[in-house]
């Protein structure tokens, strides 16, 4: 396709055609989709643009939850991390009184462990020694003392980056041979773009709305057995609590996956960065790696797991920093070896990410000088984040037409909605074009369901519980009386 | 090669085949390689573990002179930029009276421009628009006025992330159509990796090192020539100042180099890290943005170009935040739109690298009340560099068997080594035989010419000029030492 003619412009100028063009670029990028950021939250930008130059709206400011930022929906940072990280960056302040000492303990450990002592160095592109180690004694006492070795720790830049270099290791082949992944419809976008990027298949397992969000064991076999025809099945990834959609795994639900994925010889890619974010009576997060040691050496010497954290989520919700961690449980060693050496070419992870994920790990304990602060701030949050999981749900049940199931963990509900057939034949993306108008008529930035994936003939939309519980109120209210004019303006 | 077999261990368990193996993973990955933390490197830490524990060696400390690394070498931060970087980390912070009023006003201008006033909020994918608005603007003077488009602008996670988000956006293709990318030898072996793991095909042009590694003309003609027989070659990368070979481009060379692109239907990328790091006399960094707009709108309207920048070298040496930008020139609108696309799946660059960044961009101007001791230490710096690129020049020099070209900027030497005929024929690869050797007996650590690539029959190694003087000094004797005996010893 490409051509190397060159034209003369108007000007006189030679103007060549380009070397890089549509047509001739990575066609895989071509096919890497990520609502999150589409066009809605573009459009979004532009209207905040408008109107801050003036323009005339039906509202006066935009309301986004479109994405799980908590800081930018206005919570605020845990003083004792942002302390250290204030420390780390000038050590000068090590000096001045207006610290608290095992704030300035935890600043001397981090930089004492840095190149030459200082956040600027690269650290191993694994990640800071003492760092992983402060991870695995997290992970051990978070599931009663299942052992973690150290170096099966790998820092990363966000849970995004571990997440897209495990799938960069899993996947190979062509034809009927590509490598096949698994990931719950619906979904966070991550997957599908970077298996798109990477040009393996992704193979779809739906989650069960009528049933809380949770995963079939039929539904698994079903889409697995349906696969097998065309590729090559390697790996299942789940994300607990769920993005988008809420849901808090029960333990046998894990029980079941763990054994499914062990029969069926499928490498487990446990999502868990909501792993704080549970707010339902009786729900309780569970690691897969505890329950796949709960099971049994059958289980626990052979069934490989990466699972995945992060500074972004909980109660921190420090997103801008892109910590993150990743452990790999029994992984062959010489792939172990090719993921060493694979991290080590981007030379490391943000030092300053890699500090934060050290203090979410090795937080401050009982009898430190900050633990009440903290506990404080920490509960706070996580509070909050309760009430407005249940306000989000409680009011969107109250519309005629969405029909919203309890969001019992991380930030988001992904209500259905019910839209009115003149709409569906209208639009081309009913859900987007409904989306969108909800944008231009009342500010309010949500992302349809579509970005995610869901079953055919159904619509929802996705909404973070981030808002400030007054916006969130503003933000429901909205959205009701949004969607009973759409729905009368359509039928 | 993937088989289901499953067997009875001695303990009764059943131990299955893993999914992910060595046979079954990705194979582009495995032909990922990347010497600069490579098996001397290792083996160096491994040696640092066995001093602390007490182990006798012949020398009591390991000098590293393999990496980049200005900070683990002992050089200083910017104050002022610490400053910042501590006030945006902890907002308080800016009630104090400790810190500048200029220090202030930038961290209230970034903290401004973040989502909920923190630096713990994602930011938008392209990065912070105040921060490609001070980047553009820096561009701008730099090149004496050439415009330049924030628009153009991505904030990236290190200069690594650019560089490889840019060769994805090129490669397609397969067989006699794969893309092709021409790449100096010696060469940053990043771009040998991430050549590798995108499958496409790695085109050798050879520096000149006779001529103190500058490009010819002639080489690169004759490579894509020979290169065009066999795949689609569609870029060409330049690394100016040089690494590992530290040579500055003249003006000249890279005018031809740009009309040698436009004639021949390349894209260049131009990786400018080191554009603070010019110690020769006579020896100035033009780069090549500016030289594209000097040749005028025919060259200037329609070579594509992108540029890398990084907070990681020149006088800042911050390489832990993983601070960077790219700039694209003449990029086609639709791939360009792909770009941003593709960079939202990420989500954004850290936050903490990108106000680094912009303090680069942003530096203390005169009058404000940081400039003078901001001058002082960036002066300092660089001009302790230029006096360990003279010593390094001079003391290899001096020694019979070794050839050192000028280290005309960027932060390396890569001399010429000659090795007795006994060492070649003996040793599988003569310079890491060299190299692991020297590390064995005096604790110094380089890295072999062959993990940068080098003329067949010649060899050298690559170390770093960042020690501080005393130690350099150390580690040049020694090498001098060892080289002598070791020629000895193997004639
Ligand atoms: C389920 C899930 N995984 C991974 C991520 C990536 O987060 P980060 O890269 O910021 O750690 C997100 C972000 O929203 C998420 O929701
Ligand atoms: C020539 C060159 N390009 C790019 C990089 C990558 O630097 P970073 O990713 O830290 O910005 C380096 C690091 O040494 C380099 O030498």
């Amino acid at each position: 396709k490409a051509t190397s003619t060159s034209k003369m412009t108007e000007n006189g100028v030679f103007s060549r055609d380009k070397v890089l063009t549509i047509d001739t670029m990575n066609p895989t990028v071509k096919n890497v989709e990520y609502a999150v950021r589409g066009p809605i939250v573009q459009r979004a930008m532009q209207i905040e643009k408008e109107l801050r130059e003036g323009v005339k709206k039906p509202f006066t400011e935009v309301i986004k939850a479109n994405i799980g930022d908590a800081h930018a929906m206005g919570q605020q940072p845990i003083t004792f991390f942002r302390q250290v990280l204030a420390l780390c960056s000038y050590p000068e302040l090590l000096n001045e009184n207006m610290f608290p000492e095992d704030a300035k303990n935890r600043a001397r450990r981090i930089l004492q462990a840095c190149g030459g002592g200082s956040v600027g160095a690269y650290s191993a592109s694994q990640g800071i020694d003492c760092v992983r180690q402060d991870v695995a004694r997290y992970i051990e006492r978070r599931d009663g003392g299942v052992p973690c070795d150290p170096d099966n720790v790998y820092l990363t830049t966000g849970a995004s980056d571990g997440i897209v270099t495990m799938l960069k290791l899993l996947v190979c082949g062509e034809g009927a041979s590509r490598t096949g992944v698994m990931i719950s419809i619906p979904q966070y976008p991550l997957y599908s773009a970077a298996l798109a990027e990477l040009g393996a298949v992704q193979i779809n397992y739906y989650l069960n709305e009528e049933k809380c969000w949770s995963m079939d064991l039929s539904e698994l076999e079903s889409s697995l057995a349906e696969a097998r025809k065309h590729c090559n099945p390697k790996a299942l990834c789940i994300i607990n609590p769920g993005n988008p959609t809420g849901q808090v795994q029960s333990r046998q639900c894990i029980e079941d996956v763990i054994r499914f994925a062990a029969k069926e010889r499928l490498f487990l890619m446990a999502d868990e960065v909501y792993q704080d974010n549970v707010y339902a009576e009786g729900c309780q997060f569970h690691s897969f790696k505890k329950v796949l040691f709960e099971l049994g050496p059958e289980y626990s010497d052979n069934v490989e797991l990466a699972s995945f954290h992060s500074t972004s989520k909980c109660y921190m919700g420090e997103c801008g920093f892109r910590g993150g961690y990743m452990e790999v449980i029994n992984m062959d060693a010489e792939v172990q070896a090719q993921l060493s050496k694979l991290v080590s070419v981007r030379l490391c992870p943000p030092v300053p990410g890699q500090a934060l994920m050290d203090l979410v790990v090795n937080s401050p304990q009982p009898g430190e000088p900050s633990h009440i602060t903290f506990m404080k701030e920490r509960t706070a949050t996580l509070s909050l984040l309760a009430e407005k999981a249940k306000l989000t749900e409680q009011i969107l049940n109250t519309v005629p037409g969405i029909t919203c199931n309890p969001v019992q963990g991380a930030m988001y509900s992904f209500p259905n909605i019910s839209l009115p057939e003149k709409s569906i034949k209208e639009a081309k993306a009913p859900d987007m074009f409904y989306c969108m108008k909800l944008l231009e008529e009342t500010g309010i930035c949500l992302v349809p369901g579509s970005g995610f994936g869901q079953k055919d003939g159904t619509y929802h939309f996705r909404m973070t519980i981030l808002p400030p519980t007054d916006k969130l109120k503003i933000l429901l209210a909205k959205v009701k009386e949004f969607h009973q004019k759409f729905t009368q303006q359509y039928s």
